[in-house]
């Protein structure tokens, strides 16, 4: 157990990590920070365009890049099974490491958890993370502000879901999963006037818009032909009956920002970026979609997810 | 779920969780932080002294006060399987407001995952916290430091196994666990000479005293007859044949510090405290024990764990 520790250590060393003190030792000059945990539960563990630990840092990394913020370290905890194959932990450790060394954050601290067979489904991952606040954007949405989104939405949903069920009907979807921490620095620096970012994962971009609604205590209006979907996202979705709005991603996010600085940020967010809508005063909480046809209707929140453990 | 989820955060509201954000935003002054993560499995969930929500902010806590630092904020992120109890989970919810009332720690962020029945046990907990260090505490001790312990050992190891095996044979054994931070901070303002502090937990106060021993590339010496044991948790490990060395303790912890100080610290520790040994310049890396017979024998590291599922 030891010995497998100091090897899993290996892929994500670092002079803070190595020190493997209760707990770990951090100098951070500036006093506003961001602090965010999540566990990574998804299922299969490794998928076309990631695996489980690739995820753990992305989604971390991502969800405090969302307050605005630069992300710095990271904590790691894994609950394994009993009889988890040791090559594939291994095989996650290494994608972590990767992870971690593209976004450039560290891995300070950890702890490992075996519990007996049958106890859990081979890994369970938990990854905290903390970084540092440069960015004036809050939780609350402007009226007026446009929404730009990066790219195409419901990969990583549609991804999991052909790898899980074996499908194979329609080939060459990939997870999305990235790192957003450069892209929205970019953002930032393009524009002092975003109000909310946030990225759609569980539930889709459908849910997390419901949600700026409803704190914001505001109107959205999306426009259906500006969503950008990809044909083979959009096919697999038509043939089983899914709606790509509430798909799952894990390399997307939306920036609410003033109208006149939507140009610069969809720039800053580069090829594929659009914007997709606008907050308005009217219907307060709710999110319209303007159909192709050109038809609106109430674009509702998720009652409960099409797809568990998609993360 | 949504509903669930806002009913479970009262237990523990407070301003920065109710943002609901994906990133909690802190403001910390100070710039040397600690930072740290710990899963919790533990069954029973419930046990004499305790349960796995208490335990899981109780634990936390204390491996930042272990770094010489006053925890302040914590993440807190649930596992759960189907069917999980509602109940149950309230109760633990409500545990874990307690805990982190009395430690004064807010819980900032967090995060629910549900899997299918049969893919967890019941619940699993993690939390990540954050501190600010006060102390000058490291992670080597020096040779000659006194090594001064807050109380009586290898109580939660021995409840929660009377708990688990329902052996019943021997009443009266309670879990110890408990917030450490402002004992701590007595300790802290008694004496600027603590060189390092650790709570024994998985492994006991064996192990934990092996692994500064190696880190510190130097010798202990402990007195048996100095180690308090209460005389029920003493009986119960004699006739199970287990050695309270190695059972895991969740409300005690060791200061490494220079002899003239070690009164001091004893004294900020409290009734049941004692000096226990002492670091030597001989035998690197090596724990020795001194029985009450007189003799000397190596304490080696814990190979595994006696028990699982201990925390």
């Amino acid at each position: 157990m030891h010995e497998l520790i100091e090897k899993l250590c290996l892929e994500f060393s670092n002079k803070i990590l190595d020190e493997m003190a209760d707990a770990a030792e951090l100098n951070i000059k500036e006093s506003r920070l961001a602090f965010s945990t999540d566990s990574y539960v998804v299922r299969p563990l490794f998928f076309p365009g990631g695996d489980i630990g690739k995820l753990a840092v992305f989604g971390t990394v991502n969800d405090i890049s969302m307050r605005g913020a630069k992300p710095l370290f990271l904590s790691l905890a894994f609950i394994l099974e009993e009889g988890m194959e040791i090559a594939a932990l291994e095989k996650i450790a290494r994608s972590i490491g990767k992870a971690a060394g593209r976004a450039r954050v560290r891995v300070v601290t950890g702890d490992i958890k075996v519990v007996e067979k049958g106890a859990a489904d081979k890994i369970f991952i938990n990854t905290s993370g903390i970084g540092v606040i440069t960015g004036p954007v809050g939780v609350k949405a402007k009226a007026g502000d446009a929404i730009i989104i990066n790219g195409a939405i419901a990969e990583h949903g549609m991804a999991i879901l052909n790898a899980r069920e074996g499908l194979g009907f329609i080939s060459g979807i990939k997870s999305d999963s990235t790192n957003l921490n450069f892209e929205v620095e970019k953002c930032l620096r393009a524009s002092r006037n975003i109000s909310v970012m946030r990225d759609p994962t569980r539930g889709g971009l459908a849910t997390t818009l419901n949600e700026i609604a409803k704190t914001s205590d505001l109107g959205i209006e999306i426009y259906e032909k500006e969503i950008p979907v990809k044909r083979s996202v959009k096919k697999m979705c038509d043939i089983l009956g899914l709606d790509p709005l509430y798909i799952a991603n894990e390399g997307k996010f939306v920036a609410f920002a003033t109208r006149k600085d939507a140009p610069r940020i969809k720039r800053a967010m580069g090829r594929g970026s659009r914007v997709i809508g606008h907050v308005v005063s009217e219907h307060e909480g709710e999110v319209y979609l303007r159909t192709k046809l050109g038809s609106s209707r109430v674009l509702p929140a998720l009652e409960r997810d099409q797809l568990p453990r998609i993360c």
